[in-house]
């Protein structure tokens, strides 16, 4: 077994079923990959009580500098319908040139691309001058909280440094090298409700209807827009996820109601700049929801739903001539540089060196029948192979 | 017994435990002290498939008009927290002057002073010229369905008419004499369902949060004002009563969203202008909800939740001038003519003959400890009294 057919490492990897938070025997499928090649692998398990225990793996080949990190996960979504499928999710089965199986894009691919891609830049050209390493957990698709957070600190304590990482999610909409992901936008989600006084409906002057100002303060959070986007992303994008209030009789005013939002945010904002923001919305939308005399401002609780993930762009050069390059040499395609989409492990990455993501095609993740063309995996490897000669050659020089 | 006294009637009323749908012998005790008055005395059953039978009483005196109806209910809402009542709730315990007991003023005591009002007329008078009736419901305080909209059938069926209808509701605020309702606004409700498309927060342009259109529409209704209301009545006031979405996951955009609402509205509006208006409002929020490139306008369905309760406004001089001639002779007071407040049976009633309320002090009323001064007793039954005179001394002229 000699790691260099990106084919034979896949189907190694999908065979394992690796359903977040199981291992499944994936991290082991991929030790094995990467034992024969002469790297040194850790494998780390996370702990945090309420959650399950999550294995990750952090695998290092060399001991100096440049150090270039390949990052990812090998835990898959659920299967969903199983009856569904066309072929078991698990088997890996090639048929008519399209290998089938949950995580074949997302992202067992991309990892079974990159070991490939360093087992034959090995082949043919001994080991890279500096070091590259595997940082691949088993919980990106499911809390995240024992994954590459952890990981990384782990690492970090232990004393390893990088200078650029390459994440291999699916980052291409229709054809391999339409896209590189050089950014994401921040997500900030918060919760507010909104508090009044119950009563009869014949009688709003002795309730306080809690909708009102309910309606009002969401209201503000979607209009006016919050910004109209930059070179780089998109405008940011509030939403208004729910608004719920139980109240069953249509003769009675309710006491409260609930709701909760979610904004895609650009560099323009910072999580903090962003927060303060919304709540000047909110306080001014309840001061003014009900301007019947004698009225005050509606009573609302904020919360914010959860740590807020922060808006990064990646402006490396070195990383992203290096891919760019690969990528054009191997496609014929110049890559749109993109920081479109959902958020992903990329975002706790950038905190240590810079980060972009290039992936196989991701139109077939998370849904039943995931696949991905066998000639697609060939060419990634290329690409890889070619983007690992760059940085190396770039960075000696 | 003679029926004079209404607080020996109110007593022998509210021992009756009459909560609805129960009939608890109240009926049976109106029944006793009619009769004896020379009363002709119907038991009327109504039923309806789905709900509970319920007791209603039909009782005439007199075969010729002209024709005074006064209608009212026996039932009473439950007692709530029967711990927290200082005297018992069927006990009818007078302290202090006061009478404690569920249904003392909604509306029992209404009821026992009319009887008394009628009794004492026939013992100072005679019988009066023309008709005296009671239309006595027992399902008011609940559904209604087998109340006094199937009694008023069932005696125009038979031949029954009315030249005036006083309803013993209490319509007094603070003091015997503050207020007469001449006139109640309508109410209609109605739910929209506001269809969207499912997708992911992150990837809002493959989605259509249905709640952006639920927000411009819900908040359209609320704003502007329908009207700034008339001589006789108030604004029309619309409340939106219950969003709710039921959107637990905060990446996730919902598929719809649920709203209701209701509109107490004035004789500035029908029913019907009123419901095409709220159409409008509705169609052109959605319309306008989201004015990205390439969007439809929301997909909504309206649902009209009940049968609208029509607006009235009661402008019969001789009934008017009789009753307020009446309370001003009694209590020095001029009443207010008002609408305000919820709707009542005599929005039914309007329709076979002009007809006001006008009772007790409402304060207690549904309230633990619900109860009502023995003064106030003896007071309602002389304005009663006076009435009677007036209104049949009038129509004979
Ligand atoms: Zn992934
Ligand atoms: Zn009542």
């Amino acid at each position: 077994m000699s790691t260099t057919d990106p084919v034979e490492n896949l189907q190694r990897l999908i065979r394992c079923p690796s359903v977040t938070p199981a291992e499944g025997g994936a991290l082991s499928a991929l030790e094995a990959m990467l034992l024969p090649l002469g790297f040194k692998v850790d494998r780390v398990v996370s702990t945090e009580d309420g959650t399950p225990d999550i294995e990750n793996l952090y695998a290092r080949l060399g001991n100096d500098g440049p150090h270039l990190m390949f990052a990812g996960h090998t835990d898959v979504v659920p299967v969903g319908d199983e009856g569904a499928w066309t072929h078991p999710p698990f088997a890996a089965e090639i048929v008519d040139g399209i290998m089938y199986g949950r995580g074949a894009v997302d992202m067992k691919g991309g990892i079974a691309c990159f070991a490939a891609a360093v087992a034959r830049h090995i082949e043919n050209h001994g080991a890279p001058k500096g070091s590259v390493s595997f940082l691949i957990t088993g919980d990106e698709e499911g809390p995240g909280i024992n994954g590459t957070i952890k990981l990384l600190q782990w690492a970090h304590e232990k004393g390893e440094r990088w200078d650029a990482c390459l994440v291999g999610e699916p980052t291409n909409p229709d054809q391999l090298g339409d896209m590189i992901k050089i950014g994401r936008r921040g997500s900030v989600s918060g919760k507010v409700v909104v508090h009044g006084v119950q009563g009869h409906v014949a009688y709003p002057h002795l309730a306080d209807n809690p909708l009102r100002a309910a309606i009002a303060m969401a209201g503000a959070l979607m209009d006016p827009p919050f910004d109209h986007g930059t070179d780089e992303f998109q405008p940011s994008n509030m939403e208004v996820t729910t608004i719920d209030t139980g109240n069953p009789a249509t003769n009675v005013l309710p006491s409260k109601v609930t709701f909760a939002f979610n904004i895609r945010f650009n560099d323009i904002w910072t999580a903090e700049s962003l927060m303060a923001e919304i709540t000047r919305r909110l306080d001014n939308a309840a001061a003014k929801s009900d301007l019947r005399p004698g009225r005050q401002p509606a009573r609302y609780d904020l919360t914010w739903a959860e740590r807020p993930s922060h808006v990064f762009l990646t402006r490396n050069n070195r990383l992203l001539d290096s891919l760019n390059a690969a990528i054009e040499k191997s496609t014929g395609r110049t890559p749109k540089l993109s920081t479109t989409g959902g958020t992903s492990d990329a975002r706790f990455i950038k905190d240590y060196c810079p980060v972009v993501e290039f992936g196989l095609v991701g139109q077939t993740m998370h849904m039943v029948d995931e696949n991905v063309p066998v000639a697609d995996l060939e060419a990634l490897t290329r690409i890889y192979q070619a983007f690992i000669a760059r940085w190396f050659a770039d960075a000696g020089a």
